[in-house]
């Protein structure tokens, strides 16, 4: 089998040889139910180990390429299922289908993605904070065992003082450990809301929080955001006074998808509403550390004089999204529900990476991961922008970050880009489609950018590609979808 | 200050110091505001390092019971707020309250516990899992970044072979990696059930989804367990008809909180039952691998004709709770509803602990750890029903487990009960009160014994202690509670 690969990639070997054979089972090359070699025999003609050789086996095989009988070997599947942005254009996205997409895309390789809002899993200080993680059998009543509902102390202890940088000022006490954001919002929609609630969200919006509140019968209602992050506050208190949604969901600072953040008079002035109609704000702070300017603006509940504040955030943008850990600090009522349905739903979160957390945080990590990671991404970003500039055709218009890790591009009016997401991913580039994060959806006008995963080289080149699909669809009417199209992987 | 420490104890120097601070404080010793030792001056003078302090006054601070000023010190709080086990026996015990103190009762200094169904961590196999916790940078996009919601392909061709020994034949695609058994039951309840539904359970079953069906608004209906692990068919198929449940839930295979398993006649049985009404049943098999006879009983999975068998299992009485790492197998249309579900609820398992677990299963490490731990437990079971027959009282009777680690005692009904566990913790044991594991609780008859932590000294002096309570206790009217009694830890 012709297979090659680079042992310095940071794309791990097995993972390589994988995608190697799926290439080969994609173009016709292996044939349905034809048989693999054996994993002794391939290890030895590629000189790479059996576990190398079994571990990409294990991928083709969960993946539905392949299947394996004890005994007999492992044989392409009859009917292949390739799983990652399989969307053909004429199919609607919805959020729940295009997250599935995003949490694989780093596996598709060959396909160069600008479309997850992650940072760059290379820049992760693997063996610093391996030097946190507990190995010693004396502390294993307490990182192997059961942890309370709330958050390991040590880890509750660290956050509230994490947290003073923000402005906020509270116990341990009051921090609520969570599985990411994600798992901080769902709590948080189903403590509040009943089925057929509204609930007020930036449009557009974390694509996330879109799912988690459908998921619950819960409908978004979109306010739209400008292309500097401003908010129409007179909307909001509109929707406010005739659907009493049960809460506002923001992400104020560096915000998802957009890189804005909303200005700090509107700060105080969707304060001074919640205070007065009696709403709650959801105040998503996930990328504010992500910072490439002088200052951060304030978060809402640093500003907030009274109990409407929910915050939450996580350390999947600072550090990596594979810790799932996160936090909420709500109103104390607020929080002891939160953490009885936390006990309800999955008990605690792993003690063992809560403590090696605890420890990372103590050590003043975050510092030292910020000097290294932040110009890099500073440069992705003004790389980024740049390009936008230089190849985009008149009448697209893009925000301007100043952190976080998204540009929120929007295409001229004149033109058809129903299947633009869908030839990007032919020419392989993955973006993401700017509806699915849209409580209402404009189907083909916008494109998230991110560029915390990319290298320079790649961001330009992905916009090059973008900028002459763009050009090609300009003043057209319904584009054809090339027959016989399939997905890449 | 006065405090002693044992450093070859398994409990972790921190905690003793942390816990014999609570001491001083509960006694009066330390008054409300008054000032701990700064850490440098109490590490001096215990001759720990400065970490050890400061992880006690961390856990302190967390828990309420000192609060901590930048630059002025640490002072005991004018408030005291002891957290564990602190039921007054007047106050009707919840679930969900009975579950938080048991997350936490491990590290309660001072107690004894027999309260917590869990496998002894001592005896976790730290270090060998520890080598398969991927330390290598080139490894970071893969286990540092998001996985797919359904779990690391690894994991998941791991898991479907681990299944076969259970006699399930399963694909790598079926399996769904949740956060453990409690995730896998709360997605399953939210998916199936609306509120006012209902859901038939053994009575007693585990505490956990009495909890987690209450938080959805879901009922669940108790079908009486016999005392050799047989349920009342009849009882179920009545139930089926004339309250059409969404499902029956059932811990077949060395049941909690009894210990038993449902005869193999009546696993047939109510599959047929199954079919013919077209229920689903909802297998938890969490203790199955902890067995200490010669044969498991086959799985309700591994019997069934039909699509009429979820089954869902975990690492956390195998191996480590603090993994949150299982599984559920489930019907396709389910499974994919299911991982939709989590998408909304936390995205993914840390893929990290995944595929370390991935490795460790590759490797064998069950059969050589259960070859290692099994002798244990039984000596600790054998231990437990001695010393239960060398005491009780006539009329007292208890399950006799093949299997997993709990006991479940039921009192002579010549006796008051009402204040026993309370009793109990006066004296330095923690034992389970038996309500909360019941959809319809009888006060005070019931009491799960666990023996997985525990070692056989400390499974002696517990049960020679309970059973004097329950002696002094046999043919009383009202016991009277204490006067001025206050919360042990």
């Amino acid at each position: 089998m012709d297979i090659a690969f680079d042992r310095n990639s940071t794309v791990p070997v097995y993972r390589q040889i994988a995608e190697q054979i799926k290439t080969h089972i994609s173009a016709g090359r292996l044939p349905a139910e034809s048989r693999l070699p054996t994993v002794r025999r391939l290890a030895t003609e590629l000189g790479v180990t059996r576990l190398t050789v079994q571990n990409a086996y294990a991928e083709l095989q969960s993946a539905g390429w392949t299947e394996s009988t004890v005994g007999r070997g492992t044989f392409v599947a009859a009917h292949t299922r390739p799983q990652i942005m399989r969307h053909r254009p004429e199919v609607n996205l919805t959020p729940d289908g295009y997250i599935n997409d995003l949490l694989q895309v780093g596996n598709a390789v060959g396909l160069r993605s600008l479309a997850s809002a992650s940072p760059d899993p290379r820049l992760f200080p693997v063996e610093e904070f391996a030097t946190h993680i507990s190995t010693d059998p004396a502390e294993a009543a307490s990182v192997w065992q059961y942890a309370a509902s709330e958050g390991d102390p040590a880890l509750r202890v660290q956050i509230a003082e994490y947290l003073a940088d923000r402005g906020l000022r509270v116990d341990p006490d009051e921090v609520l450990v969570v599985a990411g954001v994600t798992q901080g919002l769902s709590l948080v929609t189903q403590i509040l809301c009943r089925p057929g609630d509204t609930v007020l969200v930036e449009d557009p919006t974390y694509l996330g929080m879109l799912h988690t509140l459908r998921s619950y019968g819960v409908q978004p209602l979109g306010v739209p955001l400008d292309a500097c992050g401003a908010l129409d506050l007179d909307q909001v208190e509109q929707l406010v006074i005739q659907t009493r949604p049960r809460f506002l969901y923001l992400v104020p600072t560096y915000q998802n998808p957009g890189g804005t953040s909303l200005p700090v008079e509107q700060r105080h002035a969707l304060l001074a509403l919640a205070e007065k109609h009696g709403f709650l704000i959801v105040e998503d702070d996930i990328y504010a550390r992500l910072t490439y300017a002088e200052e951060i603006p304030p978060a809402l509940h640093a500003l907030d004089s009274g109990d409407n504040v929910v915050h939450v955030g996580s350390f999947s943008k600072l550090l990596s999204p594979g810790l799932r850990l996160g936090y909420v600090i709500a109103p104390s009522s607020l929080h002891s529900r939160l953490a009885s349905l936390r006990r309800a739903i999955d008990l605690c979160s792993p003690p063992l990476l809560q403590r090696a957390l605890a420890g990372y945080l103590r050590s003043d990590g975050p510092k030292r991961h910020l000097r290294r990671v932040l110009p890099l991404y500073r440069q992705r970003r003004d790389t980024l922008l740049n390009a936008l500039d230089r190849t985009m055709p008149d009448g697209a218009t893009w925000t301007e970050p100043r952190g976080g890790l998204c540009v929120w591009l929007t295409l001229p009016p004149r033109g058809n880009f129903a299947d633009l997401h869908h030839a990007c991913v032919q020419k392989g580039f993955a973006f993401s489609p700017g509806e699915v994060f849209m409580a209402q959806p404009q189907a083909g006008r916008h494109l998230r950018i991110c560029f915390g995963e990319p290298t320079p080289e790649t961001i330009n080149a992905a916009v090059d590609t973008l900028a002459a699909l763009v050009r090609e669809r300009l003043d057209t009417g319904i584009y054809p979808i090339p027959a016989g199209w399939r997905p890449l992987v």
